[in-house]
């Protein structure tokens, strides 16, 4: 057969996947109008597609944490320095990357410009929060009296900020938006309870509205968060290979109890400290969307957190024609629009903007809008419907693919071929993701692979090891350093392991996954 | 007939309206436990009831901006001191209450405090944003090249901050929450008629859901928000007759376009400048509810705002007949929760903390959800439900009162009482406001009533006048600060007036109200 290659196709993107990552990555971001940068050091702008999968994952992920009893609050932007000043560990793993607000008014300089006025420094500076652990432990320390008080479960969805010099959009910026939920309980048991239960939310909102296969599992010990006796995380690979944590959640234990004051009284009558939670999730996930599903036209949006996932677009030509065309696409749009796919209306987006009918294909296809469905005259006429899934979007000859659905089917179509792309999608990052995760046994299988060009080398690789801790563990992040490779976590469903520490020699304990990451 | 005067009735709240009623409101925030000083200056924590609201606020009101065709999006928490410089009067209107940012670090003091560190000063101040028309200007004047662009209509919810001296939960807090619509047009028509969209929406809301009778018109000259060309504003009389300014649209003409550079092609292929407009509702709303609907028992929450519309508390006794109460409160949750009404499920809550029965009654009394039924063992036996209305909590004897309904008809019986109830939250206030407004024709009737003790006096003038401008103005302003009176807008339904101006003589041009407000 003479079917050209597949690299013969023009693609969307100024840039391909294989040619250079990064860029592609940032190319996807504009392409795709879900973000950009916004003059403002670290801060990007969330543009309107980008914002609208973020609603979605709100949507979807805001019912869940619901569903677990727990309640929404919203707690002050601004800390003060002395709420940082109670959790030592806690400190020292943030003061060096908060936004400190000194001043609460500006003047004029004299010259045309604004300064801060020296007459309204602020007698304690205040932080912008990088995370809420102290000053929601401030209000729990209120509200909890006693035992009849606990598990007290509260969410926020909130913006954040921790500086960064280096900046990614999605991935690293110096204000993100997430959820950050804390909760107390009255002892370890149901405090790790709830920041598992909190994991495996995590874990089943990447696998399923994501379509991102992830690892649920423990971080070491030197990657804990600042304070916390454990953190969880769950960790998607990219397509270039590296790791990506998506989510985490931490248990505390008791210290963070112990500097804010969180005490209950027992059935016993007895003062007792809480032991606490935290987990979040952020607009990181959407990073991670665009490196697990995107491809060489852009993005591909699983249809459970598209903005619209069915986008209709009459093919007007000025010509007398244009009112059966945009009759046709009304009502098209009305019939998709009553349909439930996930439980949920079908969301359909009509898009009559002036501009050439090819521009704005590819707009949708940037962006990737499931199904695309470009409905012409002659369409109308012949009482046929053409498909197009972003997911599929070329045949074997390199052509774009589109199926010619009769128009009477086309509600149903439209469903079923909904529930195939969010399936497909999860399934083919599964399949790419499984085939480059290499179990090794020997570290210098591990030095051989790494060493290897970073273009080149495409996947984590999953050791056993002995958790050495103190210096031990010191030694074993060196020399992963070295290979800029990092311990993702330790899988909670792992097999018991068997044989030697890949590091240490001595009997493993536990199954971990080495790789490079974001 | 031997009835008892209302006042006999021993009330929820420590405090009444009528002996104190700013300590009443602080009151009603506390004990319905709607939000709670922060320990951090300015800011409050919103506890779940009251953040619960607000989730239901920004549930219904997102849906009427997405329905208008405006697009969500997020822009930066920071603003460079540059961005502020450019629109002077915006500049003048806000920097003199600002959080500046000046510092990305913290460091120890050698003293087991931290201190910015002076290594890790800002080049350029950052402004936490007070509100974002320069920097969703600066992002709109990338995004609009040509007229096919417009109109670009954007929005964001964010958290916002102005720093106040003084504050008051809810009405007047450095950080708050909002949405903050900002649109771009070709032409002044089409601008101002998106300016009075806006208005028109948040009227319908203020009304609809919040079952709060305001005014719409728009504010004299000395009122606009700062840079703007025209400002519009929803006014609500409080039970104290202070009026509450709760949403206001502004069209900004083309001046923040001209600082901004928002320019399109028109189709002609000259440059032209947008007119903007930006238009918000915050926070504040939750205050105007609660000064609204409040009774000395606590808040009273209109059924399509309220968190849960139902609560059901089963009457526990730790006895035989437990097991048949919490069955039957069990069903009946789930029966009333597959009710619609305005459109949605019925939230209903069971209610089966290990608190005392009665305290549980109060608390919920206090909260203000709309229906209450306590359900106890002899109801179950007898097949009957009790009913209480939050909104007719007492019988003419001055006793709690419950309906006694068939079980049978319990889910027609909330649905009808759950629309009822929000008719009637509705028609309360709407009456005690009309009540309370005094048309007057002359200046000394304005200067008699209002020099009276401010607790005895609970209204508003409505009065006619003739748009006077500078100096004219200046002079009214001054006079009616006198009496800590504002104008508080020209509604923009009045009928033409007739007569003098009240305060100048010359014909009377406008209807405008008078009051003191929050």
């Amino acid at each position: 057969m003479n079917q050209p290659a597949k690299k013969s196709i023009k693609h969307a993107l100024p840039v391909t996947r294989e040619a250079d990552f990064a860029a592609w990555y940032q190319a996807v971001i504009a392409e795709a109008e879900l973000a950009e940068e916004s003059g403002v050091r670290g801060c990007m702008v969330i543009r309107p597609w980008g914002y609208g999968i973020w609603e979605r994952i709100q949507t979807l992920m805001d019912a869940q944490i619901k569903a677990a009893g727990v309640q929404n609050c919203y707690f002050p932007l601004f800390i003060p320095l002395s709420f940082f000043e109670k959790e030592a560990a806690h400190v020292e793993g943030f003061a060096k990357e908060m936004a400190v607000v000194t001043h609460h008014r500006l003047i004029g300089d004299g010259k045309g410009g604004l300064v801060p006025d020296p007459e309204a420094k602020l007698e304690e500076p205040l932080v912008v929060r990088p995370t809420s652990e102290t000053v929601i432990g401030a209000a729990m320390s209120r509200w909890i009296q006693s035992w009849r008080d606990l598990p007290m479960l509260t969410n926020q969805w909130a913006n954040v900020v921790r500086w960064e010099m280096r900046t990614r959009m999605f991935l690293r910026t110096s204000e993100f938006l997430w959820q950050e939920g804390h909760t107390a309980h009255a002892d370890r048991t149901d405090a790790m309870e709830e920041t598992l239960r909190a994991l495996e939310m995590y874990r089943a909102f990447a696998e399923g509205p994501l379509a991102m296969p992830v690892v649920a599992g423990e971080k070491p010990e030197n990657e804990r968060f600042p304070g916390a006796v454990a953190t969880y995380s769950i960790e998607a690979m990219m397509q270039d290979g590296k790791a990506l944590q998506a989510g985490t959640s931490h248990y505390l234990g008791t210290g963070f109890a112990e500097a804010s004051g969180i005490r209950y009284q027992d059935r016993e009558g007895t003062q007792q400290l809480c032991h606490t939670t935290s987990w979040g999730v952020s607009t990181r996930l959407i990073g991670g969307l665009i490196m697990t599903h995107g491809d060489d036209d852009g993005l591909r949006v699983p249809p459970q957190v598209a903005p619209f996932q069915v986008v209709i677009l009459p093919m007007l030509r000025d010509g007398p024609d244009d009112d059966a065309v945009l009759d046709a696409a009304g009502a098209l749009a009305k019939e998709l629009g009553a349909q439930m796919a996930f439980g949920e209306p079908v969301r359909v987006k009509l898009d009559l903007g002036a501009i050439k009918a090819s521009t704005k294909r590819w707009n949708w296809v940037k962006k990737g809008a499931p199904l695309i469905i470009e409905l012409g005259p002659r369409d109308v006429a012949a009482g046929v419907v053409p498909l197009v899934r972003r997911d599929r979007l070329y045949t074997a000859e390199g052509k774009l693919s589109a199926a010619s659905v009769e128009r009477a089917a086309i509600a149903d179509a439209v469903v079923a071929a909904l529930e195939d792309v969010q399936n497909s999608l999860y399934a083919e990052a599964r399949e790419r993701r499984d085939a480059a995760i290499r179990p090794m046994t020997h570290w210098s299988e591990v030095e051989t692979y790494f060493a290897g060009d970073e273009v080149a080398v495409k996947g984590w690789a999953r050791v056993c090891w002995s958790r050495p801790t103190g210096a031990l563990l010191d030694d074993v992040v060196a020399r992963l350093k070295a290979l800029k490779l990092t311990i993702r976590n330790t899988p909670i469903d792992a097999p018991a392991p068997s044989g030697a520490c890949i590091f240490t020699g001595a009997p493993a304990l536990e199954t971990i996954y080495l790789a490079r990451s974001y």
